[in-house]
């Protein structure tokens, strides 16, 4: 074991050493970018609320409560999610169990986002006077099917890829098979956030704005931009995670052994 | 040539033969399913318009011109880069360079179809009285953003990958180079112009149907299922393209020399 670490570290040198000063402006162009965009779109819909809406409460002003609805679901589908699915990248020359752990950690953060933002406008529906119906509108439809592939995603990675750990070796083929489908599916996943986002985005903006909305407010010049920094996201996450050469480097963690 | 054409031939009956019946199964329903979402979008976006919008018109009638909008964006964005697309997982014992053409022809007649449903929305709300104003609404944004990508990819592509086999040999591994990059970017176009798609659907609905789209209104319910098919389409187009077994077989092709 000792031996296979010397190897390792000789390996990470060898790596680093085979990246041309391009590459590394590229990557780090691209990684700043993509944690710009995730800390920015989510402090955006902050201000947004905050500057606009008038803030946040819980159940004794429901129109308020609905507020934790879009910062909530931004929090976790789009930075924690971006976050945790940027950590292949970003943490690099760290071991793979560490980087597993940290990713179930970022994703399993998300899940008291989504759910309190959930009942957030579960909430503010049902209390509102007259009572608002609940999933009449694509934009819910939209949430139901990614909260489910969410779901179905942490459930499947935790139970395949770490569960799967304590038969380490008999497992390892049909854990490096499932990671290209889990990947995919993240993906995806995130790509449906952005989707989902963008519809609530364009209902909240008509509902709130109204007539406002085509005299270029400025609360509406605020939402589009959240929604098109959200855009950007999905552009740069797609090109990050397609870069072979900013991947984790699988070929060490075979080696070592922690895959 | 001859002995290569025939080599290849023979890798190719191997290559079949590799795949099991599970194999077999699961790619014939995955594509079929994406076909069948595909052609089941635009055939439902049609007859959403001609039910319940009132058709098709031209500058006569700047409210029905309105509605070529939404078919010819889902033809071209979706059901014609879709397929388009797919070719490349379709066609897999085709030679490269018949797929390469194809896939720009789908491409191209994806150009018409956005060209015309970009005309009339800008018709349909200058002609409007009183005219509608231009680029207010997210999804107008997204979908600036959408045509953007399209057209960098469509004129990138045919250069990169058309023109440049003037070269065949001195640019093959600057091609192959760039393919994943192509393959990334198409992918995100794809998924970007399904968010525009649905921002833009849930606009259409609320200024629509109004209060009758919260009780669940017959047109409300198809188009929540026109956007549902398109984010099913998200799922099932990015589960295809992740899958490596499904590739075109790029072994063969670069023995062919067409790459």
């Amino acid at each position: 074991m000792g031996k296979n670490k010397m190897h390792s570290s000789h390996r990470h040198y060898e790596d680093e050493n085979e990246w041309g000063c391009g590459s590394w402006f590229e990557y780090t162009v691209v990684v700043v970018l993509a944690s710009v965009l995730l800390l920015g779109s989510l402090g955006l819909t902050f201000f947004w609320v905050i500057q606009y809406q008038g803030g946040f409460a819980w159940r004794e002003q429901p129109s308020k409560q609905f507020n934790l609805h879009p910062v909530l679901m931004v929090a976790g589908f789009i930075t924690f999610s971006g976050f945790s699915i940027l950590l292949y990248r970003i943490c690099r020359c760290c071991r793979r169990i560490y980087v597993k752990l940290l990713h179930t950690v970022f994703h399993a953060l998300a899940i008291p986002c989504v759910a309190i933002g959930f009942l957030a406008v579960l909430d503010s529906h049902n209390l509102a006077q007259p009572p608002i119906p609940n999933f009449y509108s694509l934009h819910s439809w939209i949430g139901l099917v990614t909260m489910g592939l969410f779901a179905i995603q942490f459930v499947f990675g935790f139970f395949s890829f770490l569960i799967l750990l304590c038969c380490e070796g008999a497992t390892a083929s049909f854990r490096s098979a499932l990671v290209p489908i889990h990947a995919s599916f993240g993906l995806t996943t995130f790509m449906l956030a952005i989707a989902a986002a963008v519809s609530g985005l364009t209902e909240k903006a008509l509902f709130s704005l109204q007539g406002r909305y085509s005299s270029f407010s400025e609360e509406g010049i605020v939402i589009n931009t959240i929604g098109i920094s959200l855009i950007a996201l999905a552009i740069v996450v797609g090109y990050i995670l397609q870069r072979d050469d900013f991947r984790y480097r699988a070929h060490i963690l075979i080696r070592t052994g922690d895959l």
